[in-house]
């Protein structure tokens, strides 16, 4: 039997929940859903909900399948900062690194992220979030790119990567050049002005030009600072038009980048698995996990894996837990990683189809190596 | 090992042929083609095909994978009504609800169905054949909503819930919203018109808009009545444009129908099992089923299977066989899926995943338990 | 177990690559990808490259799982000639049928692949490469159409079958009628007045005019010779636009061609595999491959004929290789065929699904029997 004991990098996850949670507040964080179940039912009834009984439970010193009710009563006399500590700890995750763009007020920050787990985390800069930020602030729309590209420049200096949620925001069915000057002007001119009447609502960027502006400032950080860009693909929550978030819809992007240097790393892929692997065949500089996806499939995460061995060659594919609030999802996205990457290998070897060596090899490689090749992590 | 034995609610299935059928007719009735199979083939060289040669013929007091000419004749010696109330009463179907618009007139309405089995049958009305039905007896456009809604509520009486075929006759890239008033009277007045020089031929629901109209009286009814909703999604003969009934491409009736509490089954689902099971995730109101795709893999079906039981909590999965037509559907539909869902949680169970308990709970509510919490059964 | 021994028919393949290979230049044929991988990398890092070293390296008298550098060398050592020779010898394929249009200067042609092979081959005419020969000519556009059919017919005198890139060209989601005489002359002067000007550039089919001008004169063809009509769908190099490469996105071809009685086979699929086989459920004249997916999938290709074996008819599956370039690519394309066809339907037996003698008869049928029903191969 393989045995995946390498410190993982975890190339794409987020920070935790900093507030005690009820078990009403616990359970909304095991759901990509705006609404509760129906009446009667519970999020702990699905695939998740049995992982988290299963492998957090004795975490937290109780027997493995502990009730629903044993398991958040036990989080809430441990405490929000034991529960991050014993999970992060125990889930052999060697390195974070973290997006901060989403609710971050709600989350631990990088330094959070790595107290708690006694182990270095460093920054995932979403353009999205930063575009927004300087919209906030207002300022004159013929300034607006430079003041862009000025700030995020400016968050980078201890990030690693950059990530885009281009797909949720406008789908991958978009003109994928970069705009012109004149037009991203008029679209921030636009933007700022609806934001100027808005009453103070939050900005959201969801212009297609402004969005392909940042998307293309990504590209041109991320080639100056040898950063590789992430992408968010196909599962999320109520806002994804899935059809339209495969991302072979993206490929006209990918041919662009694809002489440029900039690794580009496609996150999640479900159920569009199959594709992203065949992506990252095709193109030299596409990589891609199924983070997330190993939590949300529980005990058929195994079929998530599978379609991931499938096409993809090893040195491309990457492990992220994509854990977002729970440190009980860095904690599974590590553990089913280990155990679905392991089943895989060991099926392998099993059938004659590779050497231990190879399969130790592929499991290093995915674990670690292809991580520590893209991104900047000398030193960490 | 997991032993399904609840008499299960068949949420979606329609009656049986009332004729005898020789060889072709037979064959006719285990495809969803169109035209027979290339000169020299069979339709039971295939999956289904098997499945009816395995589990079928015994019931039939024949050897198990009995010759398909031997299976033939002693259908035929047997005669159509033995051969139903056999396989029926053998199905372990406890309560079959019955959708009516389909080729209803050569078919077992839901009395039929309840006598052949010796089990309780209750009717889904289908609500494209009710607006069909209106638009046979002509009359004017003014009143054509009207009189569409006040048939579709004398229809339910004795029913528990209503499907649409939208898929069939539009695909989901439609416009989603409800239309006005002033545009379903102005298509009713074109299709009306239509019809009046169409020499006598046979509606055929296909208009966009009155689609529309049909699917948002559906939820009306389904509203007031506490109706679940059937949407076919995906598989099905060759007026399907599978691309376009991918249900994802409905998200926005999914979003705009949540806050009502109508649920929304997804049916068969067939090749984006995956994607319906995300949708089930993220929606409070969406559930889905594997009918018929289960018949239609035969031997391979464990794959529909595993697929539907990845991300889809467990409360909203159904049992459905789908089945139209031949008895053998219903029965091959009930027991592959007690054994398929059998092999899943049996496979839980030995990778530690899930505890027997949990496993019997999920088959439960699998089976019964959420048909009957979102179908007004009581009393059946 | 079952025992697959049919010499296969290689209903489509290509020929090898006469010149010898380095290092670079076999492992560029180990990729879709128009360039390298990433520094450090190396094509033999994935699924395809663990197979070559466990079931080529002996053919070459190697320890299976020899380095990629001994392999490469030993290759070398032995000569392009030799190499093929016994890797095509032992591949168990009984008869290659040889798409010629591609790269053909580089490639043994079909008298080569059959001398190589010491096999009977025949040729299957690419339609777009016939249409690019008559242009390269020149002429007038008025007689464009009547040159190119003459040509398609003086090519098809010893062909077996026609296949169309259409996928490739304009992707799947064009108008699938067929156009007028004046359309194409139109479009054929359009592109010669290009083509004359372009300073003698290799002219490349794109005009989605010219293609279903030649799509809709291969179905004549197919029709008069008795030849299917081999359809490239899915999986390929970075030109897809994998999203619109779905071969339900060419339904209204399907249905139009399915009174005419000519066989398409639709290769490849992945990931459209299930499509596919819905495809081949629903209409008479489909027919569906999983070839060069079993190579590229390596030690992950039983997924792939799970999915080959899930609705699709046994009378409607085919073999193909699919290679390309390299002979390793025909004898593995057998032998990972023979492999989980046969792993599938041992399952199936295992299972209590089907027969040993059912099994039997479904490996002949996708093996040979299929293929021998609808090529015009008697006497071959």
């Amino acid at each position: 039997m393989i045995d995946i004991k390498h410190p993982l990098i975890d190339h794409h996850c987020h920070g935790t929940i900093r507030a005690p949670l009820d078990r009403t507040g616990f359970e909304a964080l095991l759901s990509e859903s705006y609404m509760p179940p129906p009446e009667g039912t519970s999020q702990f009834d699905k695939p998740l909900g049995l992982l988290i009984r299963r492998h957090c439970a004795p975490v937290l010193d109780l027997e493995p399948f502990a009730s629903p009710k044993a398991y958040v009563e036990r989080r809430q006399a441990l405490g929000v900062e034991e529960v991050g500590r014993r999970l992060l700890r125990a889930s052999g995750i060697g390195i974070y690194l973290v997006d901060t763009g989403h609710r971050s007020t709600r989350l631990t920050d990088v330094g959070g992220v790595s107290a708690l787990a006694a182990a270095p985390a460093r920054e995932v800069v979403r353009i999205e979030s930063v575009i927004e930020g300087v919209a906030r602030e207002g300022g004159d729309a013929a300034t607006f790119a430079q003041r862009c590209e000025a700030e995020l420049r400016a968050r980078c200096v201890d990030a690693v990567g950059l990530k885009s949620v281009v797909a949720y925001r406008s789908t991958f069915k978009i003109d994928q050049t970069r705009p012109s000057v004149q037009e991203v002007e008029a679209a921030a001119s636009r933007w700022l002005r609806a934001l100027d009447t808005s009453g103070g609502e939050a900005p959201r960027l969801s212009d297609t030009v402004l969005l392909r502006f940042g998307l293309w400032m990504g590209i041109d950080v991320c080639r100056e600072k040898r950063f590789p860009l992430q992408l968010h693909v196909g599962f999320g929550d109520p806002d994804v038009y899935m059809h339209a978030c495969d991302p072979t819809h993206f490929t006209d992007f990918l041919k662009a980048t694809e002489p440029l240097g900039v690794p580009i790393t496609l996150l999640h892929n479900y159920p569009f698995i199959r594709e992203a692997g065949w992506l990252a065949e095709i193109f030299q500089h596409v990589y891609y996990d199924v983070g997330a996806i190993l939590n949300f499939l529980g005990p058929s995460a195994l079929s998530a894996m599978r379609h991931a061995m499938e096409m993809g060659p090893f040195y491309k594919q990457l492990f992220s837990s994509d854990a977002f609030g729970l440190p009980e999802l860095h904690y599974l996205g590590a553990a089913q990683f280990r155990l679905m990457l392991g089943r895989v290998l060991d099926s392998w070897i099993a059938d004659g189809a590779c050497t231990p060596a190879d399969a130790e090899r592929i499991a290093e490689a995915i674990s670690v190596g292809n991580a520590r090749r893209i991104y900047p992590l000398a030193g960490v």
